[in-house]
């Protein structure tokens, strides 16, 4: 079946929604963080630990599982839920990020992006009918349109060729678009630009996708402006359709995106600072390194209902980074997923309360301090 | 408690045990094998995946703790069963291996061994007295005697001085051991030579130990001498306690070892070779990095019940193994731990059956063929 988005309730002083999200394996509560299982596995995690972090739809890289095992093979297992064994709903994004960003050599036209893979320099040529095939083989609930990712800051007529590129590339996808078990999202660009914004919503609008994604933020803009990209974007979205800011995992970030309308997040953040022995905590991240840990006997965080807070200490689990034991990234990547979707169930209540923005900010007196965390500049990330 | 093993069988053709040891952790079955969790981990594995192995006791090393993070750390945290959260027995060995497998430069003399730390060079010096202060700080259930290992082959005049150092520093041990709820095991030493083990085994056992290891096994020898070294051991044992083979894992040694009288068991190679991206299957070991895997949707064994198997097929695995990810080593991990779980479950219903030798011919032909295993040379192992 093609997803469903059910819009319940907007928050009275903003754009935040409530919501929830009908797919092929249950219906989920947006808004939502989505974990990211790069290579089909969630960094460390089985299925049931991602199933007890409560996470619902969980992210998978068309760009990463094209080049290794390939597209056939998972096609051959009876597609990804089955190869990597994830009784939930997997979205699939399109490679294009993957390829502006991880690929050496680019040579960008018409018809694709050529370039050379970054695992062994082998001669690579994505096009957006390429993505869409790699997708539908890779049966994910739900895939992304082939957009071109353009770089921060870019000039308003470079970003204007750019979106029409993206629109066309995004209607070339949606033609060879061929399984009907799956959902298809278009993606927004148009950088800084509210008119370009605007004119690819619209444009991508009138295409009717499944579900629509704000791309082209997480470039190196501060994140004023990245929050402006973001309310440029969804302004022109449709209600009844679901949003998702692709690659944003800061927790303040999914807050000021909730705030402005969007429904699904995604980053490697969490997983990726537990492998550097970072765990999120109310009161900001903490390094489990750090030697004042060393004695600590109490959880990551007391009012944590997480596998790694329920049953370890700060203690123990810093004796386990000290000495790279994979137990202790394992239980950081835990805490810190399960962080995130708490957060989003805080902002569902919110949603439900009106009350989004005292819980903002109450968020980031505990989380920031006195720090100004508005001037730091975004950057994308992959594994 | 004290630990107390109950003899409830024993098998009509060999002197291969049926039996339980009651423990402060509740009552397992013997033949047992237990799962090595040197840094107070088992590498990648949470405490909730080894009870479902169906573990049993587990072991942690004295050594590895004392040096990182230190036993007065886990004696703050509330011993090893808290600062780990192991709910299940726990062994702790006496250091005396790692010492002499491990350490740079030995100075080994009657009060204790001088060496150098393997980590950073630093000057430690272990005595039985100060094995024995560390395992009653670390509380585990079941503490062992510091003794001298020796090399193979070594000559019958040196075996015996080391023999009688050995027993000398059991006495000293014992008589510094102080922890009501810890049991303290004596290991029988004496290289290939009978009636040393016999002298040995004798002396510790008018000591009265509440179970008896047998040691200086795995150092070099070949498969056969070793399974001499066990026999000239147990026949000498008392049947009222409890015996443990040290450091041994290979299928066919812990038959072995079980067809001479051995309870307990434990071998880091299970996880070791699962890091390496081995398995233990009925027909011997496997790579999955092997190709031929890369398209096999079955499981790593179809008749084994552990999470690996009844939930991920070798392609997914063989895919994780190839790239590295995590997920690969825990789930080859959780099943060749389950393996040699299963292989002593197996071996518990051939003692009732009175039938293991043809267990044991069943399982030689189908593990090596025709390969002649019993000329291989036995390697310690540390990790």
């Amino acid at each position: 079946m093609k997803i469903k988005y059910n819009l319940l309730k907007k928050e009275k002083n903003s754009e935040a929604r409530l919501g929830t999200i009908e797919t092929n394996y249950g219906t989920y509560e947006t808004p939502m963080f989505m974990p990211v299982g790069t290579r089909a596995t969630v960094k460390g995690l089985s299925p049931e630990e991602l199933y007890n972090i409560n996470a619902g739809i969980i992210l998978a890289n068309t760009y990463h599982l094209w080049l290794r095992p390939g597209e056939d093979l998972i096609f051959k297992a009876g597609g990804l839920h089955k190869f990597m064994n994830y009784q939930g709903p997997i979205l699939t994004d399109s490679g294009g990020f993957q390829v502006f960003s991880l690929a050496r050599k680019k040579d960008i036209s018409e018809e694709g992006v050529k370039f050379k893979s970054h695992i062994d320099g082998t001669k690579l040529f994505l096009t957006p009918e390429k993505s869409i095939e790699i997708q539908n083989k890779l049966d994910s609930d739900i895939a992304m349109s082939f957009d071109e990712c353009i770089p921060y800051p870019a000039d308003y007529d470079y970003v204007k060729s750019s979106v029409l590129r993206t629109l066309r590339w995004a209607k070339r996808g949606k033609a060879v678009f061929n399984n009907s078990n799956q959902s298809l999202f278009g993606i927004v660009q148009g950088g800084e630009y509210e008119d370009l914004r605007k004119y690819c919503a619209e444009e991508l609008v009138k295409m009717d996708f499944d579900g629509y994604s704000v791309g082209g933020t997480s470039v190196g803009e501060d994140k004023e402006t990245m929050y402006k990209m973001v309310s440029y974007s969804t302004k022109y979205l449709p209600e009844n359709k679901v949003r998702y800011l692709m690659g944003v995992g800061d927790p303040i970030d999914i807050i000021e995106g909730v705030i402005r309308g969007i429904d699904i997040f995604d980053c490697v953040l969490p997983t990726r600072i537990a492998r550097h022995a970072n765990a999120f905590t109310k009161y900001g991240k903490i390094n489990l390194k750090n030697a004042k840990y060393k004695e600590d006997f109490t959880p990551l965080e007391e009012t944590c209902d997480c596998y790694a807070c329920k049953n370890f200490t700060k203690a123990y689990i810093r004796h386990l980074v000290t000495l790279d034991e994979m137990l202790g990234s394992r239980l950081l990547s835990i805490h810190n997923l399960r962080f995130l979707v708490r957060l989003t169930e805080d902002l569902r209540e919110c949603i439900k309360n009106d009350n989004i923005f005292e819980y903002k900010q109450e968020f980031i007196k505990n989380y920031y301090g006195n720090k100004d965390y508005l001037q730091k500049k975004t950057k994308g990330q992959d594994e």
